[in-house]
């Protein structure tokens, strides 16, 4: 017994000394070989996830949404990952989670590798001439910046890295699976041990709000024990840098609708009379900021918790890119009355998601409308809650001279009150935040740094949202996030796309944490 | 040759006693045989309308629409009318007018009867469920008031008139191409001689603001004399009772496009920071009207031509109705700050018709919009002019900040503006006033009023707008409006429909007007 000790104190100390001395060239040849293997396999990957890619993703389309689940188990099957299965809270309408794991021997560590699989809900009829949510399409450049649609490559056809995928979750966040399982395939199939354990966790409902992603946690504790969580979400830094996130905000939505007249009317025989739903929406929105998008809402910036100084410290390193950016999406005055973007993603926000009264364009009719409908989402940092910063939008409705409808209102209501809204809060959770020097962070930032050789942005708190606090709710786990794509990926939107420089550097990013020291 | 001549005297004068004494008896003889005919022939009645209603009638679904001509054409081909032909400005992709006309012996006076073929613009999505805009459904009440579809009803079933057909055009204005034929067909199957010739003419883009009109008014203009024009166009008055109307206002649409961001942002990634169209838009909207919805617009109230004494009496003499139907709709407090309905009309106006940025609903992404756009229509008074009013507009708007783009912004102006709106002027005209001491008016006047009991109600101006001045224009001939659908038919929306007793109170209308003193 005591030899035994002995000897595994002589392997782990010359384990030790080797690794010690070979850190930096290890670190390169890993990143290296993680490489050499995509180059001499590229069409194959692509294929796969252009695959992937083809079957529609919208959480509320369970049937669809299964079809991705049991694709995705089958990449992880291929790649010799264990314990390939869902995970279910127990309504089967519910999209399930997709868990599997790869045990290192001696490995001290655990990492949880976390992307979704579900994507934004998609209107085709938005998306540009030629593309199709859930048809991936090849394009030579950015659309903004003249790209053509090309043809898939083929076999024996060079792959340009600046050549885009145009389809939905092409970004937010196919990539971050197709990240994560090419990235254990390539140091699998380079004979490269991961330095720690490995869990994968695909989540089916991120862009619902994750509704059933705490009972998930909580149901599948003891099988989803680690050190950290790493979310692959969110695109990399704008200023093309590789970026690690340690925070996001919370974030929570809301429609308003408001009624006047319960019929459509001619807006000849009623038009300067009939109250008019847009025009009283118009008015709504107007009285919740002012011209240099500050919101007026009584008490909207109270709650928030001030940045610690190493994180001020942080934001004062990131690169400033606010007039390249605002250049490259052609406005010119940003709102926030003078502050950095950076800054502003501190702070609460709020935003029109979406507005619609009866119809423009082709369908356009000479009405005044019944209804007007607005969608806002309210983005929190740490501090806020986001049932209270719903309740201070509420309350302003109210002090504009809204009766807030529970349901459709009933003709008593409509003959009672001159103003009416019914207001819906949708799902949302509240910010998280890890603190920067936690050892495990700080492992993460060197071995997302050896990967690159420009310096990588470290950023406290993320604009995007995910509902990081339930990891630190239900699994007492810190999170840090790592973003893939290119900034002007259209996440979230019509033509998401992503640069196939950013799937090539999202193996090698993923690839070094997996083997992170 | 002499005898020829005395005895013609003879007949003219002999009827002339004949029509002297029996005229009261006459008229309602005249309505009773219409009445008694239409009791006899409902079921063959409706189902040559459901046919008609059942084919697309959008102005600019070219195909659909001569579908639309060719069945209307094969209506009057089988009613005897004679000379039935298409009138065409030239141009085979614009709808086309349908011409028929009935030559009466000895007739002094021509009245052309006029109805639009045309509808305005479907959304099925909206319509009520189980409702098709081209599938005419009965209904055995108004939906808003807990109507239950029913099926079509069978040969031996009689009909309800407090049914309604709901579908495009049933009530505008397929209801006035019926009510003119059948009225017609009536008068002609009791063998009663009508005392004016007439002429029939059927627009097809109406709804479409009519932008071939005036060129086939002018081409025709030889075959298209008469005393005046008849409009079956609009609805009966809200009281219920028949009413005439003398003028129209005049419309004109507008579209406005605001221009943010170039691509759609993640709200999370730049929300508070990249401008946000639809809260532009909210302010700018929210710059044209006061609570009140007192237009704000530098002008807007100038050039208003005020109204002669008779309109003012007339004016005065209209059920006020305010009251019913705002309850009826369902809204607390009208706009116009205490004036009523009719006085309202008789003002311009400044309405929204529709309003979109992005989207809502099902459909709703956490996004920062690009554009939003909003469709407004200005109704106009006499003495308006409809490039003048627009102009008032575009120059409110320049006044609150903004660039005005004739076309998509470039890259350059959305780097120099930090509002940008691109403003089309869509298709307008002015108001049209026919006086209504004028010898014809007031035999249709007697006339409308010999098909009821109930005293009719005289308007001189509608809220609603057709392109009449192209008649005074290019023939120089009165016009007078007629409107036979329930008011309460949501013309120009989804869920349209007409009430069966509208059908059979518009076929005695006109009927009644074929057969004026």
């Amino acid at each position: 017994m005591k030899k035994i000790y002995i000897t595994a104190i002589f392997v782990l100390f010359s384990t030790f000394l080797f690794s010690q001395k070979k850190e930096k060239a290890n670190e390169s040849t890993i990143v290296e070989k993680v490489r050499n293997y995509r180059k001499a396999n590229e069409h194959a990957l692509l294929k796969e996830y252009i695959e992937l890619l083809s079957l529609p993703n919208i959480a509320a389309d369970s049937l669809n949404i299964r079809k991705n689940a049991a694709f995705i188990m089958e990449m992880m099957k291929k790649r010799g990952i264990g314990k390939v299965q869902l995970l279910e809270e127990g309504n089967p309408l519910a999209p399930p989670a997709i868990y599997g794991e790869v045990i290192v021997p001696n490995a001290k560590q655990t990492i949880i590798f976390y992307a979704h699989y579900d994507g934004q809900p998609v209107n085709p009829l938005q998306w540009a001439s030629g593309l199709e949510p859930f048809k991936p399409t090849f394009v030579d450049n950015s659309l903004d910046k003249g790209g053509k649609i090309i043809s898939y490559p083929k076999e024996n056809e060079a792959i340009n890295p600046d050549w885009r995928i145009y389809g939905r979750s092409t970004a937010d966040d196919k990539g971050g699976v197709f990240a994560i399982l090419s990235a254990y395939q390539a140091l699998e199939k380079s004979n490269i041990k991961p330095t720690v354990n490995i869990k994968f966790f695909f989540e089916g409902e991120e862009e619902a709000g994750s509704p059933h992603l705490g009972k998930i946690l909580d149901k599948y504790k003891n099988m989803l024990t680690s050190d950290l969580w790493i979310i692959l979400d969110g695109p990399s830094h704008q200023s093309g840098r590789k970026q690690v996130v340690f925070g996001v905000r919370g974030d929570v939505n809301m429609s308003i609708k408001i009624y006047a007249s319960k019929r459509p009317l001619h807006s000849g025989h009623y038009g300067n009379w009939a109250p008019n739903p847009a025009m009283q929406m118009a008015r709504l929105l107007t009285s919740m900021k002012d011209e240099n998008g500050k919101v007026l809402i009584d008490g909207f910036y109270d709650d928030v918790i001030p940045l610690t100084t190493s994180e001020k410290e942080a934001l004062a390193k990131i690169p400033t890119v606010d007039e390249e950016v605002r250049t490259d999406l052609g406005f010119t005055k940003p709102e926030g009355g003078g502050l950095s973007l950076v800054e502003l993603i501190n702070l609460p926000s709020l935003n029109i998601n979406g507005m619609q009264s009866a119809n423009v364009g082709a369908m356009a009719a000479n009405v005044i409308p019944t209804t007007a409908t607005a969608v806002l989402d309210l983005r929190l940092v740490k501090g806020n809650d986001h049932a209270r910063q719903v309740e201070k939008v509420v309350k302003h409705i109210r002090k504009q001279g809204y009766y807030i409808a529970e349901n459709e209102p009933t003709d008593e209501e409509r003959l009672q009150y001159p103003l009416i809204a019914k207001v819906n809060a949708l799902s949302g959770y509240n910010a998280q935040r890890t603190q920067m020097d936690l050892p495990v962070a700080q492992q993460v930032v060197r071995a997302v740094q050896s990967s690159t050789a420009e310096p990588i942005v470290l950023m406290p708190t993320s604009g995007g949202s995910l509902p990081l606090f339930l990891f630190e709710k239900y699994l007492n786990t810190p999170t840090i996030t790592v973003g893939i794509p290119n900034y002007d990926n259209n996440q979230h939107a019509e033509n998401e796309n992503i640069k196939i420089k950013s799937l090539w550097g999202g193996i090698e990013t993923v690839a070094a944490m997996m083997t992170m020291k």
